[in-house]
């Protein structure tokens, strides 16, 4: 059989197993995995893994901030994802006051038409606003059956941040519908009141920025949405776990064997909140605050040993001059940027001997297209869409924001960091966005992807 | 391209994933996955899951135990493990004192030749009399290199057991050479104290088995054997766990990260100790004893959350006559059958809701294949092994022992019992074995397969 | 030396040991302990324990809910607690919206005045109008000031219960001014919105009382309340818990060395929530809810092993007429008495051997003493006050309601138990108040008793 | 009341509390507690804590091992705990193969007459020969008899180590019998094979030492004594627990509530392993040996919390001369010297506030009387014997062997430590021994106390 594509002596990484394989593609899809295939476009793999595209399964691209816009639009944004080995992203709708859930998905969905360069979705966020009508119940529902099967809901944030009872409403009426809730856990009014205390005692420095959000706090919010959850009967997917008190309710929760999964982000496992303190420091805050060393190892381990389950980005970056020169730190933006780097800084965990080669791409690709539905994502098999990546693990790259990153933005927090390992080719669906790391694809080659609902709901543990 | 076997129309179901696809063969492997793949045989598996073959890691055929000798010889038993989807067996080298363990590796080879309709491979006891030469730790490296790479301790037996310092020197060695030890863990010395007081106490009813191997004595041998593991500097594999409490000081075991794997068998799943006393309870005699529900239950979830690595038999029958009719307990040869049934009876987990179709297929044959160092088996990719299962979930079967189970025993604690779904069709190494339930193969189709040595020295937490 | 009372020949039983001494009481204090002290009026304690007057730390006498008024005033209820062997109560100031708390506690005490047979204290409720203001901070060191060193403060109830940022304030200005909180931890909102949803559904039967107000609110409201006083600093009392999932809280936050108490109630030990449904099942309405046997269980070894410290009551009765007859459960008045057989009923933890003597007096007697600074009770020692119980272990009784009790309400949840061990003679600063059982005191001879700050605050773990 | 002796002015602390009282002595025993108690003898101890004497339950006076002796024998080594506030010393008796127990404890009986200046008491030891006799149940109830109710079991040590079957045969006489047996919890046979090896290798240091008796090894015997026990239906007392791992093991026993209770040393809070290897290293050995400042920390923590309940001295001293000079570390006669320092060496974790002065009391003079059943030691209480300590913790010292101690060894390890706090005045059953710190008995004065069986067999958990 001659195939469009054959991906061909490369090492096949799937979360089931590692192995030698061709791969050959015809159109779209993965069609075989086998030996000698060969195809009309042949790219040579020897030495290098072929994994499932990555799957970021948090991002803020061209997001709205108060006066500010992350600085990634969709463009920017998924060029640097495709480079950095990601061929979907999933970015959030946040309905204003007033706004109907479908008018604002449609809406964002104009936002990145022709715009995206990899495949994208987007989570439907549940303001309090909207949290308190009885009729978004049936606009979820509409939601769901547009492909947006999961619901971002806030425990802080003035305006977005729900209240227990709205929390618990709304996560009834999604495990009802099949909607997974992913929740936002930090004490939104426990946090403006640190802050405001803090401001008013002068203290104003970006370092505050981290002791009004404290450890504890996240803690709490954690285990509150965790429990609130376990009453409503509902699956949960914890974002942005920052330190090891919230991963130890996660874990609790686990071995209870409720249905609660945990995602970190390069941030949390990478960089410590002293930083904030130092020269440029303003450029580091982000929510939840960045941590300790201690933290930073307990996340590595719980990646290891499945007590989190996805990587993502909270991609939301913004330049140095809209981060440096506020009067006190709560009015500095918040956001890091680490789309493009996601693949290649976690493979640190496999350089190091932390995990295996199937745990990254578990918690790279697979994981986070099993829990959010995206079921022709996500795996090396026939039938699957041909997001493809060849990672070539010899391959040494120092980052550098604006030279070998191509996210817009005028820094980044791993600038100077070596890495070894990072994508070489790239597939989207059968067509190559990148080569030798080069960009190649174009912005209209994306599509928005529909969702099915999550795997949290097929009635067994995943 | 045109493959000798094409399994059509299946549902591949991986550790990692499940999914469409049809599985193309060429010879003994695996050559492609792909879609609309045709092959000179075509099976269509429409409605069907495609496994990778079973992988029972702990089996006795033909064993000597006393004067008995277990029911099935490798003919018979690997018949019934064809049958029952499994297409690897691991079955043990009980080296004499006195005997060089690569002469008892021949002569066990011997036995098995021309006898076995599935692959085998073998585990070599290390019996106290050969723990304490120093010669035999070059005899591990030549059993290593002969392909047997796991070794069988046992801390029960007199005979058999080793002590303390004994476990720990070969535990040293096998380290540092590479090979998985594999431990029996009760405490010996103080079960043969207890039944030597039952006996004079008149206490010889079979019933008096369970309550002279207590759960207690598991969980000690067990947590000593962890220890000791530990202070070596050895992965461990834990066969046969039956109770709550071993499985604790397993799990506390993996949260210390140290590399300990579990085993538990159908047996430990299924059966409760209080029918020891009933009518034929004597039948039911082995060792760790038959525990609780409450022991069930945990062994259950333990499968499910990953606490437990591997689904393992144990099988060793004996007759009902050789069962029944001892003076006391401590006479009756201890060993139950299960070869045949264990993926029917593993697949409860799956109609039950417990686990998914993942965990099932990880349990019976991936995690085994990995941990065992059976490189070419226990995955459906390319290259792989082409030993391939397709198994209908929706065939009922009520187990009869010699009526629906070929396993060479007269009885079967399982009898009577109605499973939903049971293997249809079986390949071994590209051969069919199994036809609609039958068995379609012949006596030397089996190979010994040498293996590589555990994933659990890959240095990273499988 | 002649004392006025001398308690001979008893076996003295404190929080640390257990001996036989005679007790001399020389007008209103504990003068000496010794052996053959004689005094103008002797009291033979032969076969029976002597020790320190219980206390009582959570009672509600004559207390408002709604339209209804607790059944036992200060005058009745302050008998009960005598001859039940209590001889200090604990109750509640509940300043309405724009009273001053010192008012409060004025009034409050003007109830009291002169209707009181044991002595008494008072807990400072802060509902939520007076958290919000700034002034509270300074009437909360007045109320210190005026011996009132515990704060009530409620996770529910509208118009009582604080918000987050509120409990934060609160324990904020008490952990400066020494005040220690004691918190009902159930999550308001969201039982109000389940108990709304279950009278919209038409489930209206008091078996919902404890549907609408499940465990994992309990320990959800539980979890939060440690977080928070970690957050300020504070130490925490934790009132009336009532199931496991709370009580694991609690332990994990002990292991943590936090400074958290918790008290249960003899309901949680004794009583289950399916009586709700049963007749006359109105009755035991109470928040939180009767749980499960197993609740039962937890909480009884809790009290065995420390991780709980006090038994109070939350003595709280309504009569059979006030509770019956209601459109829904919603209405019912909530509240159970046990003012009298606190002692009785938990010194079945001794005779059924799971606690010793020394733990049933630091949980009924000692621990309240210290815990909340009543630094002249709790103990049998020199400069003590003379309160003192002759228990006799022997004296077997019936309760029942109105014969054998002196509480007000015409029912017990207890009425038909039969209990071993009685207090025969108790003495209130060197008065006998109960003589064989019969109360033999008056209404004027219990006194407002001014607390010192809880030993929480000493530095150091008690 | 005329008293023989009045202690006045102090502050009583006792295991239950803390108050202000006088106290009454009349021949041996304490009379009274009161106010203005007056004596032919008046003591005034204004600013001092007057405490219960101190127990040391574990000491090796002129113990020999091999060619040497324990450097203080039952004189020196009673007038240096009189001095340091210690009434009563439980040294052990060891009785030799083919010697009864009753004769080698009249033989260890008259070694100690009329030299002994405070109490005494002795600890069994089994060693495994006698493990072995049926006879020995029948000795150990003689011993019981004779006052001797708690027995020594070593785990460790060729010739005296149990091995399972010999340790749960012993402890399942004891628990028939009611003797509370101790185990020393190292497992000897492994340290031997790893001394074995050090030695082979050339690693002669006195690093070694504790390299060669890892944390791991005494996890594993502490372990495993705990589940024998439970098997035995035995309660249990596991001396000089070293590490944190240790710890766990009787924590978790504890949670289960299984009657195990631990003791440290102040070798084990203060000292750390690193020091063997410095000059005079070899001093400092032990066993189980000093281990890391994580390990000291983790035992102060559970002193606090009541994890472990007594605080022993295992005091063991040897010459620096005997110390120095080995070939190599496997020759070094371990122990080492706190009998005197014990009660100030533990008012640091007063001084901390680590800890209680209750607490301090518990784990130094009730706790370990109650355990081991003397019955009239360890309280402040009439009846009681008036074993009496002035403790100045004003009174600031600093440690130099041969000048502020009066242990009779040329080195101390706490030599130079700074305390603040020390016993001024100590009374030995109504006679006074220690005046101002300056030793004021005599040799005759101590006597041999039976004891009744420990508080361990009274029912329920203490």
């Amino acid at each position: 059989m001659q195939f469009d594509i054959a991906i061909r002596n490369g090492t096949v990484v799937a979360a089931g197993g590692t192995y030698r394989a061709d791969v050959g593609v015809v159109g779209e899809r993965i069609v075989a995995l086998g030996d000698c295939v060969s195809g009309s476009c042949e790219v040579d793999a020897t030495g290098c893994y072929v994994l499932p595209g990555g799957i970021d399964p948090h991002v803020h691209l061209q997001m709205s901030q108060g006066a500010y816009v992350s600085a990634d639009d969709f463009a920017s944004g998924t060029i640097a994802a495709a480079c950095g080995g990601t061929t979907t992203v999933i970015d959030f709708v946040e309905p204003a006051e007033g706004d109907g859930l479908l008018d604002a998905l449609q809406s964002r969905r104009e936002d990145a038409e022709h715009s995206v360069s990899v495949d994208y979705s987007l989570h439907m966020t549940i303001p309090a606003w909207h949290a308190d009508r009885a009729t978004t119940a049936t606009e979820i529902e509409d939601a769901i059956d547009a492909g947006c099967t999961s619901f971002k809901l806030y425990l802080a944030y003035s305006g977005l941040q729900l209240d227990d009872v709205q929390l618990y409403r709304v996560l009834g009426w999604l495990t009802g519908l099949g909607g997974l809730p992913m929740v936002h856990c930090e004490n939104g009014p426990l946090c403006d009141e640190l802050r405001t205390r803090a401001v008013a005692a002068g203290r104003s420095g970006p370092g505050n920025h981290a002791l009004t959000r404290p450890p504890r706090q996240e803690a709490e919010a954690t285990g509150r949405a965790i429990d609130v959850a376990a009453l409503a009967g509902s699956p949960l997917y914890v974002v942005h776990v920052s330190c090891a008190e919230s991963l130890d309710r996660i874990s609790m929760a686990k071995r209870r064997r409720e249905l609660v999964y945990g995602e970190t982000c390069p941030q949390y496992l990478f960089l410590q909140h002293d930083a904030l303190d130092e020269a440029l420091g303003e450029r580091l805050v982000c929510a939840p605050p960045l941590r300790t060393c201690a933290d930073n190892d307990a996340l590595w381990r719980a990646l290891a040993t499945g007590a989190l389950d996805a990587l993502g980005t909270d991609h939301c970056p913004f330049s140095t001059s809209e981060k440096l020169g506020h009067a006190d730190f709560t009015t500095i933006p918040g956001g890091l940027p680490s789309i493009e780097a996601r693949l290649g800084l976690a493979y640190d965990g496999v350089n190091y001997g932390w995990f295996s080669l199937e745990r990254w791409v578990a918690m790279c690709c697979t994981g986070p297209a099993r829990i959010f539905g995206l079921t022709r994502k996500g795996q090396i098999a026939p039938g699957f869409d041909a997001d493809l990546v060849v990672f070539d693990p010899m391959w040494e790259r120092t980052i550098i924001a604006g030279e070998t990153l191509h996210e817009r933005v005028d820094w980044s927090p791993y600038s100077g960091r070596r890495l070894r390992g990072w994508p070489r080719d790239v597939f989207l669906r059968g067509r190559q966005i990148v080569r030798c790391g080069e960009f190649v694809g174009a912005a209209d080659w994306g599509r928005f992807v529909t969702r099915c609902r999550s795997a949290a709901f097929e009635g067994r543990v995943v």
